[in-house]
């Protein structure tokens, strides 16, 4: 990977500043920041493979099963973090996304992650398979 | 005020054990969380005097227009809070509350603070007058 | 104050994407979230006016005293805030900071608010006079 | 596991009481609060292992290498969490921690996860083996 173009091949990609109180009172990012920045790339996917829209006109949605992060490099504030997202695996009911940061101030990787999304229908609450019309937008994002 | 009964007198208490990602970089609890105690002590008064209920049923509502923190003393972890509510005024569509943080650790006010709650129809998207029977159980947390 | 450009006449602004988790269980900004963008143009300006460098050299350092806000809209995700600030009153050992926090999916003011930070002395843990020269850069963000 | 006793065979406990702000727009506890439940315990365990002490006196201090979450119930407002931790495996240079939740309203197991925590000296900025008397200590928390 080159500092020149962090994560350049990734399909999902948000870049954000880093918020100063988003430190702990050892002065780097707090391992929970982390999963908000996962979640934001995450989110960004729920809507543009149409999850949300399909949550609000038939309860078919999008619940996180698990995730975790393997914390690289601590961040502090002032930087600019670049975090993005793709689709690894697709299966019948659930989909795997993995997440990576990247860090401009220290060129480097900060932290890298994965987590299971399971698609679920709200009306039954019961796992359902994921409508074809979002399955082909989410094979974009691989 | 007592060190012995801090803030005996207040109708409404939560005692929160102080959480260590709560603290920001300055190693003392971030200011956003002043308003998350106060918030918690809001949202128990919404229930007992019957806003939430309201809501659901006829989309009476109620919400933050303003509030106000003065911070005292820093509080840190290890600690234990307690976050106090009290209705100061009541209008036509609106209220205010009083709050105040007590800290066990300093033994000493943390904070005092306040915020006008607005009475909302959110089917109307507009002010409404506090229901009477709220308005009853408002005047019992004086 | 015009749409097309909002908050034009501040000195200190900051753009932010509202991120999705920000938002709490009535679907649109938590309050605390306000107050977390107050502090993120509060440090900009405790760095741009030499604050921090100050805390690091002589121990002078900022803290606050209170703040408060006035909510006018609610935001929502997905949205883009433009975060502004700048220095209303410059007191012996305190200054005043005027906030604002403008939503483009909006065109509206979301927020208004204010707050009091008071220079310390944190090796005599009292009260100090504003140094000079910071003085004089705060003067530059009236 | 019983309803009765839950978790009672863990040597970490920390009872919680759910914030209401804590909950997202999907209104259940958003996914980073069970990592911020995660931390709470942990540092208790830095704490009563001997991590802090040390870290003020020598400078080693712990990391977070990596961590995961398996969310199992979504918890909501009003409730009451019991968030319990141990050690499962102690290395030359790191340990590794189980975390379980269970939520009294839902009387099931919200959520389970674990983490690699990594002694660090911070003055040489490199990993280091952990401390006699810390392990020692450590041991009593498996």
């Amino acid at each position: 990977m080159s500092t020149q173009q962090p994560l350049a091949d990734w399909p999902l990609k948000i870049d954000m500043s880093v918020v100063w109180g988003d430190m702990d009172a050892y002065q780097h990012l707090n391992n929970t920041v982390y999963f908000r920045y996962f979640e934001s790339v995450r989110v960004e996917l729920l809507r543009e493979s149409g999850f949300i829209e399909s949550m609000e006109q038939d309860g078919i949605g999008a619940i996180l099963r698990d995730t975790r992060c393997r914390f690289r490099a601590p961040v502090t504030y002032p930087d600019r973090v670049h975090v993005a997202g793709r689709v690894r695996e697709i299966g019948e009911d659930r989909f795997v996304m993995d997440y990576a940061i990247w860090s401009e101030k220290l060129a480097t990787l900060a932290a890298e992650g994965d987590g299971t999304i399971v698609c679920l229908d709200y009306r039954a609450a019961a796992k359902a398979p994921i409508p074809d019309s979002i399955r082909a937008r989410l094979e974009g994002y691989r």
